[in-house]
């Protein structure tokens, strides 16, 4: 399995490489949301049910949800991603990729069988039991439209079945969220750690009817979300003023890291405020030239033409600008 | 439902008890182990899988595991309690009773057989494919001898059957761990969250065959630990004298707590470390009693005449010697 992340990986193969590492590997924001560290007494005691529910009720409000009872907490999306292939009987499942692999992972593991589609209007075509799309996509930022999804859902829904979105980068790039309209028979998959920085809190959610919300938060089991993860996630999705002036810096970030790539000869595929994907004939020199620099960039071997850039903290800007035009 | 550690329902039973609550429903050290909170880059970036080594090979040597292959973090102990039931086909799973609820439940769940026994010797009449045993067993602290479960152990390997053994308060009362003896068919788990007074960190192990431990940290996911969590266990796992301080310091408090209880009529059944369990004849009336004086302890559906007092911190003493001496 294939993650960005782990620069354990990066050090074995360019032992060489100066330190410290830039990793652009992830699709986390740079810029961590200023926590402050949880009361200790978070660390004592369990997590209680109402403080499950007040970060619920929070999550509801940042993702502009009406009914709170929509919102499941999870720890991180791995969790529910696991999860929703057990919820149901063995089926045929659309993902509409290429795009994150544990979706595909998942479903195999409980022995769905999967139709590999490339775009909504395919998977439909197939009349799947349950479509998956990440969106915006990763790795390339691919958006469906609201209203194609509703359609989707409106039809999957008919005939019983789930349309499964990803918006694990629906918090900085939301113009497409279906998270807010009570759709039947959808699962949105929302992320905590991506847009605020804190990957390493595992905190998600999930948005569906509120029975199956139920059946989410039973499987789980109690205390399925650590209580530093409840105080943290709360504090941070109530700070619209936060989000919005990240919106702006990550928007111009992308623009000039775009600009430093197509300035090094890429082309830019798409991308999302955490990330762009740039496609280049001898990429996989570049990711080798990049490694030795201690930069680290995430490649896929579905297409090794194309390498997926995190945006940079402010203060490695000139590093990166300084490899990508050292060739 | 019915857990410790929920003040939420206390208050609403009780409204007009004085604040703050003495929380002795749980089975949670009162002294918290002294955390450094962790960096705060703990929280930023997503876990290693070096991270997650690290913590399970600082945890095998605390729990005297010569292989840390034989060792596989986990969040919480509820994670492997509800994933052990859904690894094996539907079989006959005999769990001796009464004790923690959860085990039962998860196994009903996953569509098992559930045979209710109350000795180790009447669950292995009846042929069962699984046993489990909670050592020491909560809430009575009755210990089961590890020459037992051995043999017990070896009985149910012979045929493919499965012994599992919640340690959950075997850190402080570690005399009949199995944890180091490498059984076949053996399943041991083991809680961080009660010993070190740390339950809101969610983490704990499953310790047993390297093979099944690479099956759970492979079902569980990848960052299925926090980040954080990881470094708090590893810093206090290593630290023994600390933990040697604690078994000291909880057993004059239980036997204080004993002293206490007998003084006021109630007749002690048995317990840990970590909590008492008393029998009364007024059990109902003293949990009133004590719940108005701003004191909760645990009652149990199967047994009214039972109250499970968790070890109170040194500063409360006086108020629950008080409630105690009230009558």
């Amino acid at each position: 399995m294939q993650h960005g992340g782990n620069l354990h990986d990066a050090k074995a193969r360019f032992p060489e490489a100066p330190e410290p590492w830039l990793d652009l590997s992830t699709g986390i924001n740079p810029n961590a949301y200023p926590l402050t560290l949880p009361d200790p007494r978070a660390f004592t005691r369990l997590p209680s049910p109402q403080e499950v529910s007040h970060t619920e009720a929070v999550a509801a409000r940042a993702y502009r949800i009406s009914d709170p009872a929509r919102v499941a907490a999870t720890p991180g999306s791995q969790a529910p991603i696991r999860l929703l292939p057990r919820l149901r009987a063995r089926g045929r499942v659309a993902i509409v990729g290429p795009t994150y692999s544990e979706h595909e992972r998942s479903w195999v593991r409980e022995g769905h069988e999967i139709l590999a589609v490339t775009t909504l209007v395919e998977a439909l075509s197939l009349t799947p039991d349950v479509v998956v799309v990440v969106n915006p996509n990763n790795p390339d930022g691919r958006v469906a439209h609201p209203a194609e999804l509703a359609s989707a859902a409106a039809e999957l829904h008919q005939r019983g079945g789930w349309l499964v979105v990803d918006e694990a980068f629906g918090d900085l790039d939301d113009e497409a969220s279906i998270a807010p309209q009570d759709l039947p028979g959808t699962i949105a998959l929302r992320s905590f750690g991506k847009a605020y920085g804190l990957a390493g809190v595992r905190l998600g959610f999930v948005v569906t009817a509120p029975a199956l919300c139920a059946r989410i938060r039973e499987e789980l089991g109690p205390w399925a979300v650590s209580g530093p993860a409840l105080a943290i996630g709360a504090a941070a999705l109530a700070d619209d003023a936060w989000l919005a002036e990240q919106k702006v810096r990550l928007f111009e970030a992308a623009i000039a890291l775009d600009r430093l790539l197509t300035g090094a000869g890429f082309h830019i595929v798409g991308g999302t405020r955490l990330f762009r994907l740039a496609r280049h004939g001898a990429a996989p020199d570049w990711f080798v030239r990049l490694a030795k620099a201690g930069i680290w960039v995430r490649k896929f071997d579905h297409d090794p033409t194309i390498l997926r850039f995190g945006i940079p903290q402010e203060e490695t800007w000139t590093r990166l600008k300084q490899s990508l035009a050292a060739k």
